[in-house]
């Protein structure tokens, strides 16, 4: 085998042991583990977007191992304290929390704006969540399975979208009508990568609004330039998560403005780690959780 | 002829008389006018962001008639006092000059910054001259005509970029490599419409920059997204102008920071304004003046 | 009585009749009234702060006579449609409501802030209770009265305090220590105008944040400067309410995000109108509801 | 002599050794040193507010010492690179530029903008400089001392004010009519820390504008609230420099926005550093220069 790498960043643990100058965390602190170090000397570093800094090291990311082993070294302001209240399965799913957090605040999401969210796969969902503790009045969201749209409406959308087979205008249109909101949306995120929902969440902008994509599929798509520069709209990337996100992604567990134990479907033991990987693919769960080697549930453990 | 319409809408003028409650401007006043009225009245007006009005009445946009014409009538806030040093010629400037202000704005030009502008027609010219008024460290120029590389070099670019006949991520190597901007642009404007442009600026765009479309040509064009979401980059589109703008560019005009007078290449009286229309098509000529109705030059202007 | 004035700025009516450019208000309609008519063609108006307009005629403020009467004129957008679920006295309290919506934008509430309203009068309160709907995570209410103090914290406050006799520093120290915000607090309304809480309230900043002065007292004050200067804190003062602070105060309503019903403590018919302004001074009471002439509860309301 | 304290702060120096992982800079360089180190993993520095970081080690701040020695280490990121047209020199007076940078972006001034500077010390000078550079269209700077009035408008500002023996408001009143500001200035920045520079610079701001305090007296002054509040405005502190301030300040010499050598009006040997020190109260120099050891001018300099 070539270059092996081990998998891994969504993940919480328990500390085992600190460093001398370690003053936050101790022996037995149950934390989540942010999965990226960066140089912190860099200008993106010192200016507060650590997330772009070029000599980031991302577990799981060749060169570097990711958090799926038994032992991991993490720097400590980049490890989480988790409240009494919050679990340690809910700990290992701070990662994709981290990102809807990320996106939200990058949609510029607030207090009374509708919000439409293209996907219901897991970061879509987070998204329609976050989006809601952020204040958003109405959350909408999209998906092209039947069984995704029912649990995103269950779980945090106010409304729900079945995508047709029809055009991407049309498919915004039936969703700006369906929903009264004839003068689009103030932010759109897109989970998807997938051509048409961008499109179609593109159509669906307010002028003047936001959209986000956070999922990412082709290296390049055909694009309706000319709603965004009509609308005189925003696109803008997302690139995992960076100063805040993490703290704020813990506050929204504690203060239960958000909760992620629905989306937990599966769990795997240490030594079934490779049958998860394997069951991933294909079926309908939603997030995996693999318990550390050796423990219980609720002791240690890493979602992949 | 079926629903005939008046053209122009980058226009200065003379005042030939007020309404009662006008007490900024009087008779004789040469002025710059805003060709565009918005309602005042919606969200878009009263949040400042009127260039989205939707019941914007815009000249010679139909059914509204626009300006080439002897007489026009404008709210009193949409007719700016020139300073006694700005001539008419620079008046009717103002337009393109505040498309120029409201997009080097949305690009978020600051002191410092490397800027790369894609076209170098009478906007793109304007956007480089804008964004080194700004306080941009570097404004480079690029374009696809070896005369107007020149002359951007000449008018207002630190340097500018003849485009070969290679891909967009090539010739946006080469750019960044000649210059010595190796970590990518912090802000690129579009002043084409045209899709190799587009893609050559995002390829040329630092990490977590600001991409601005000011031209627009087809409404779908293939579209390197995935420059967009790994840079978190932020690609906007640009409505006209807004609040401010227009004050702006007479401010640039007075205080001699921006220079618009060589752009002018061909001046034709009322009479022959037709002619002037049809020369504007194919010509090397950047911007036309029209003479108003039996005036000389300096006196009533329109240009197109 | 020389100048006399109509008194009255907290309102909701029902339509009587509209003009023939209405299109959004119909006879019948139960609306809230935004008492201040700005004159939309100053740059403020047209940059979208019109609540700075210098041509501002708003009601009850000299020569402009108030809403405390039968009948009142307004501006199709001034006046804002009730949803069905909220009540016309709810309604003339989206007056205040907007004064807090318009406080805690400029104070940049978000999700997970730790926040401290000074004051727990009307405008405290809805601070508080604005604060915790755009996601703060702790809200403290500071007041010299034992009886407001413990309102505060049934009515939205996480915790409340009760100022003690010492010094703005120690009473900043006590509230930061007992509530376990070391750092300070993220922001810090002042909705009092009295110089020890403001005093209190700033030393209670973390670095870094903001303050807004809601109240006003006296024209000059004893101002702890070397706080604002040495935590790179920002001060600033706020002005009635801008664009959407009134539609975003009836939407907190409608979706029950804040709730005012308990902050009504007194209701009067028209006819004893003096008698309410008079038992205002010196009680217990938070706001007072003068009903409509010739009306019921629930009809056409003011409030003072 | 208990705990002395070697003092420096103002610097440039050559490079004599760098450690093996640093890449950016090597032996012989010239560089401006920013005499500040922060500890890189709370959430002020993490963020992009290394100023404010409670852990920060700031040369010549006890128990810190200065920068005045031979030979002194710095964090590879934290010296900067001299251009070759910028003298070692115009170096050691990068670290007040940077004050200056620092404070004029706080203060949001932009193209356009009027800005009124209190004080023509040498830290309302750079102000004055640099407010110009990021396009403010007027730039007036006020003191109570003639010489420094009139170097001022010499040196950088439009137009200079001496202070007169009236109110604060009076005399606010008077630089407003006298430059034609009547409407008040987008910016005001106080560089002298007096409370009626700071009282008049508040009582000449325009409604929604900013006041930045550069200077710092008194930990407590009478204040103007009641200006703020009418006014909307917005009071910041401002603290030492940032993400981005050096190197803009390196950026503004090298491209000769801003010249900084007339502001030296005294050269010291080492060994004379004592007697620079002394020489600097009661003087009416502006900034101090003092050479390294056993080195000449533009060689190695430390400035006080």
């Amino acid at each position: 085998m070539e270059n092996p790498l081990v998998l891994g960043h969504e993940s919480a643990g328990v500390i085992t042991g600190v460093g001398a100058a370690v003053t936050n965390l101790k022996t037995g602190d149950r934390v989540a583990i942010e999965p990226g170090f960066p140089c912190r000397t860099c200008d993106f570093c010192r200016s507060g977007r650590y997330n772009l800094c070029d000599f980031m090291r991302f577990a799981a990311t060749p060169p570097i191992d990711g958090t799926l082993c038994t032992y991991y070294t993490v720097p400590e302001d980049f490890a989480y304290k988790l409240p009494d209240t919050v679990s340690m399965t809910e700990g290992a799913l701070i990662e994709p929390l981290s990102i809807a957090v990320h996106t939200v605040k990058l949609a510029q999401v607030a207090m009374g704006h509708n919000v439409l969210v293209m996907g219901a796969g897991p970061i879509g969902l987070l998204c329609c969540t976050v989006a809601r503790s952020f204040g958003a009045s109405f959350v909408a969201c999209a998906d092209v399975a039947d069984n995704r749209v029912r649990f995103a409406k269950e779980y945090a959308a106010h409304e729900s979208y079945l995508m047709k087979a029809i055009s991407p205008q049309e498919n915004a249109r039936e969703i700006t009508s369906l929903f009264g909101i004839e003068q689009g949306f103030d932010a759109v995120i897109d989970a998807t990568g997938a051509t048409p929902a961008i499109s179609c969440g593109i159509h669906a902008l307010r002028k003047g609004a936001v959209f986000v994509q956070a999922g990412l599929g082709a290296s390049e798509i055909p694009f309706p330039i000319e709603q965004i520069c009509s609308k005189e709209a925003v696109f803008k990337g997302t690139f995992r998560y960076g100063a805040g996100d993490y703290k704020l992604a813990v506050e929204l567990l504690r203060s239960r403005k958000v909760s992620v134990d629905t989306l937990i479907t599966d769990t795997y033991s240490f030594a079934h780690a490779e049958q998860a990987f394997n069951n991933v693919v294909g079926r309908n769960g939603i997030k995996t959780i693999i318990l550390g080697p050796g423990v219980n549930l609720d002791d240690d453990i890493l979602t992949c």
